[in-house]
């Protein structure tokens, strides 16, 4: 069936189908614990409010939320998030900096195709969030990949980096980073390091995404400081979602950043979808003014502690031996490193035939490292599925050794 | 406030700020009557119906609504909107054939990045809809405009077109019709002329992109048939939506074409938004299911009917010396064409002046033809403002000749 080849537009060759999601269809049906979804566990939604909610949207303003409106966003729901983000720690100047968009993915498209041309250099984390790697690849960019450890990531090799591509007469455009309990790793990154980030960004002038979907429930402790409340250089464009503190189906995201490129990501967004749901961005609006994201928030938080400690404790018991991992403060994900170099793609199968399955950590990665690393999330397993899953993963392993 | 132009990829230049949106910005606030949008009137909304769905659907599957949802579509919603389309004529063989999009505007953007090169030839209709138009731009395609009558898009004209192409070696890729109801003429193709179309994409081997928003509620008359389902050749890619025979602010669109093509889409879609949003999505199945989108249908029709007459009757009053216009099936537009050589870009600013606002037809143009026509809306204002709002254009014109 290759009558449409011959139509398809030059760029379309690197939209890659990901073999990972082929694999994953496997698992479709079968009696198969999954960790290899990124899904909010859906008794953090608040059914009940939300149907006040939606309830008083249409009672009360059906006439505007069920309408056309700014491409922009709804401006009202945008005076409502810009206290929102106040109240997190995140202050905006300007109503011109926010753009509402279709869940943070599309803030990332915006973003990227705003900036990016093809060949300029992206700093990313290794491993690095999929979504967006496929954002930089499908825009043909060179990707330049920074490792990252228990900090985040390696500002210093940062450094060593940019000064060569200095030396070669080379720039970096921009840097793309998830640093609070990024996917996939669930690595936090330190102050120190993020203060490092910047300065570097101002030096070497380039841009910061920041792209912070797990930075409202932190566990414990504080939440680290978000790049954009450190940037006095107006370098750093903030992108997030309200899909892991309302509910991911109404898909509302923003990002927030200089007004310049905030206005031509609405320029593109007009091509692209024209706005983003009314409905859904009213729904969001009053679930931040009657409290209920804040209610989630807090739900969420205190659940997937408790799962993030299972997972820890049922790693720490069956897979000591065999792995490493990361030890999250918060978001969905932990990394898992074995020991040995067993490929975690080729070990996807038998995991499958074995009733669990995971995403092999290689398709996070530019390079080819990683073979040996998996991500687990934990949000959406119950607690026995945790337990039982990993059970079935360390024996997976061990028959693999 | 030039820091930032560096960083902006070449494509971003692409990217123009409406100059028509600029001047109807003067018109807020201000007690004038608008025939420059496009909105559906609100009271078309059946928002006590929508309360019920939108309350059912939290209660019975807020786990499912509330949460991540497939790229292409949820699949319960794409089954419904399969046997919406046969109800309507439109038979969809197979449900790879189909996405949900974002409005149809995204489904425009995803077929366009899909398809379109550099430079490629697109057909498009003189005048022809801005916001497509504005997509073809921004990748730099080589746009063809081919003239409408009364009929639609002269396909003779376009025969000759092909003929000299060919000729020069040249080929067209695709050509980009809205042949129901058109925005902004508000023309019809005839059957004649669709049969002719379809012949000639074969002959000349290039696709169709069918934009079809206005086709569900034809005021009188049977509902012309779709180019989709003339077409034996699978050469047209169809696509429509919600926003006017349900709700706009839902933000629900699709397209129906090849599977192959269907397919690249998805991957384009899931760069851009991920998926659209899940809980619009159950709504709108609730509302096909439940009669309320053939409920909105029939109340679009007759409400539309009424303020179209009133339109044409108050253009017949008061502009039959200075103008002539079109005579919509459906759709929300009329297209007048001043009888003299009167800019309406500049007519607009004495317009504003006087009351009353409209969009310049030259937006809709590719070449220089158009200065003097301009594009009313009748769906929105009142039956007291078309009345009222015509005059006052009438007036402008007369103190403009």
């Amino acid at each position: 069936m290759d009558k449409y080849i011959k139509f398809l537009s030059k760029r379309t060759n690197k939209l890659k189908a990901s073999e990972i999601r082929e694999l994953l269809k496997l698992t479709e049906g079968k009696n198969i614990i999954s960790f290899a979804g990124g899904l909010p566990d859906p008794t953090v939604f608040d059914k009940d409010k939300l149907i006040e909610i939606a309830r008083d949207v249409l009672e009360n303003f059906s006439d505007k939320a069920l309408q056309y409106s700014p491409t922009r966003g709804v401006s009202v729901f945008i005076e409502t998030l810009k206290n929102f983000l106040l109240d997190k720690g995140i202050n905006i100047s300007n109503n011109d900096d926010i753009i509402v968009t279709t869940g943070s993915q599309e803030a990332i498209y915006l973003a990227s195709t705003v900036l990016i041309d093809r060949r300029d250099a992206i700093i990313v984390e290794e491993p690095t969030y999929l979504a967006a790697l496929n954002v930089f690849k499908y825009l043909e960019s060179r990707l330049m990949p920074v490792p990252i450890d228990d900090d985040g990531m390696n500002t210093e090799v940062l450094e060593d980096y940019l000064r060569k591509l200095r030396e070669d007469g080379r720039r970096v455009k921009l840097a793309y980073v998830n640093p609070t309990c990024q996917n996939p790793s669930g690595t936090t990154m330190s102050i120190a390091r993020r203060k490092h980030l910047i300065e570097l960004a101002s030096q070497h002038d380039f841009l910061i995404l920041e792209d912070d979907p797990y930075g409202y429930f932190i566990f414990e402790g504080e939440r680290p400081i978000p790049l954009k409340s450190l940037d006095r250089d107006e370098r750093v464009l903030y992108m997030s979602t309200f899909s892991k503190i309302l509910a991911p189906g109404l898909r509302i995201g923003w990002a927030v950043g200089p007004a310049e490129i905030i206005r031509y990501m609405e320029l593109a967004k007009q091509n692209v979808d024209l706005h983003s749901s009314t409905f859904s961005q009213y729904i969001v609006m009053e679930a931040i003014m009657r409290g209920v994201v804040d209610a989630t928030i807090e739900r969420a938080r205190s659940l997937y502690k408790v799962k993030r400690d299972a997972m820890l404790e049922a790693l720490e018991q069956n897979m000591h031996t065999t792995a490493t991992w990361t030890k999250p403060i918060g978001g969905l994900f932990i990394m898992v490193t074995l020991k040995k170099k067993i490929d975690t793609k080729k070990l996807l199968l038998k995991a499958i035939e074995k009733g669990v399955a995971y995403v092999p950590g290689g398709s996070f990665y530019v390079s080819r490292r990683g073979s040996n690393t998996m991500r687990l999330n934990y949000s959406y397993p119950t607690l026995t599925q945790i337990r039982e899953g990993i059970n079935r993963l360390a024996l997976t392993i061990k028959e693999s050794t």
